[in-house]
């Protein structure tokens, strides 16, 4: 998929948000446990009742391994499925992988040829050789790790460059932007820095941002607009736990699709605002 | 596993060798296509020759993904084949993983209890709360990337900090002292840097560290021992490519025994040389 794509989707569905796939099989309703593949089956009725006010999906792998051969089963099964009913949608694998060269083209072909997904979010640590590999392939897309949402995204992102006076996720914007382009990267950045946006966009006034940190971790839906928002809205925001968890019940997709609308009527309202649409 | 269980495997096999299974399907000689998981088939064969002279074995997870429900299949009857025939080895998955808290232990959990390896690698770009919940585990090891073997590291890894005059490697290492301590946390140092180690053993004197890029990436393993060993030797050097791709034959397991031999020689000379034997 491409960007223009992309953003047509954001305008046809008056919706940037992405729904994160964190499947626990300790939190999905105990009635789907009677199905040989739990995680799908919870996977499909969210999707059966969000994809109208979705344009991305992310699944998390770190959920899916920990289930072993089956959850890969599942994962496979959930991209099958979203590539099958709703091919405009946009899924991103969200694995956060890097190593060295042979590592990571190993790593690009499981999540961008293997499995189809259209993204893989990727760690920044090893630099170039670790992420170059993941930009082989046509309408495929890496969204590099810049400046994430949790505390511990002090501890080096934050860091400053004795020689360029920039700090290491600046370095990241900088240096990566040699590495691709605005329709092969995307970057994370988390919400919970939302005034961040306004420097990060000086950097990389047109790529895409992938935005977590909305909702469980305290960001501001809002103020994620505000700073980061571009003439072709350039924001994907995320939100896992609020949606795919907001009922326990045997309502849980129903409940799941609510909170995704409320969302879309927000973003509809931010992206009139700013004149996206 | 402890840190003195392992230096009395060191002692015993008089090596401190690490076998890293990359195992690709695409390498591994053709009659094991045959079978129902070539790959593990191919690792079986490679365990079973060379495990009088090796203390680690290392499976590189991208090549496991990249064959979907298969590989992780195949890489979970490696672990367990291991652990059953040769409970004194160490597993190592190679996984590089890092995320927000709740991921990370989701990662934790897939890695050190569910496929039950005795450490995971680790990236250090997320901070302090994508790397602690893989410490919660009794017995088992983070292996933090700190400086790697990849042109790469020069991008991120070397740039100074402003304010402590230290590059990102050294912060890491400084950092996660704090986190962990030398019987759950290791560091990954690419033997490409060898040079580096006398500095980084002034940072770490008593943790042992896992040392990729001996041998197909150029590295000099008497360098790794003259720089980086400790009274406890301290090291894990691992060899991929020269061991398992030495050979192409039906042979491919005999061969990959007499490498890991000349290695375990090279390294009993290296152990007496530093007295550690």
């Amino acid at each position: 998929m491409n960007s223009k794509q992309l953003f047509a989707n954001i305008k046809n569905k008056k919706s940037f948000l992405c729904v994160g796939l964190d499947t626990d099989i300790q939190k999905i309703p105990k009635h789907l446990l009677d199905f040989e593949y739990p995680v799908f089956e919870f996977n499909k009725n969210i999707i059966d009742e969000t994809s109208a006010y979705a344009v991305a999906y992310k699944p998390n792998l770190a959920f899916y391994e920990t289930l072993g051969a089956a959850g890969w089963i599942a994962l496979q099964m959930t991209v099958d499925y979203i590539k099958k009913n709703h091919p405009d949608i946009f899924i991103i694998a969200d694995a956060k992988r890097g190593d060295i060269g042979n590592t990571s083209k190993m790593y690009a072909k499981a999540f961008l040829s293997d499995l189809n997904c259209d993204a893989v979010t990727v760690a920044p640590y090893m630099g170039e050789d670790s992420v170059t590999p993941f930009l082989s392939y046509d309408g495929k897309w890496v969204i590099l790790l810049a400046l994430t949402s949790n505390s511990g995204s002090d501890d080096f992102q934050m860091v400053t460059d004795s020689v360029s006076q920039k700090r290491i996720f600046e370095l990241v914007l900088n240096k990566s932007l040699v590495w691709g382009n605005k329709e092969n990267m995307m970057y994370v950045v988390g919400a919970t820095k939302a005034e961040m946006l306004k420097e990060i966009r000086q950097i990389v006034p047109d790529h895409f941002l992938l935005i977590p940190g909305v909702g469980a971790q305290g960001g501001s839906l809002e103020e994620v607009a505000e700073f980061g928002m571009n003439s072709q809205c350039g924001l994907l925001v995320n939100n896992s736990r609020n949606i795919i968890y907001a009922d326990a019940t045997d309502k849980f997709a129903k409940v799941a699709g609510q909170k995704a609308a409320e969302m879309q009527h927000d973003m509809e309202l931010l992206l009139k605002k700013y004149k996206i649409i």
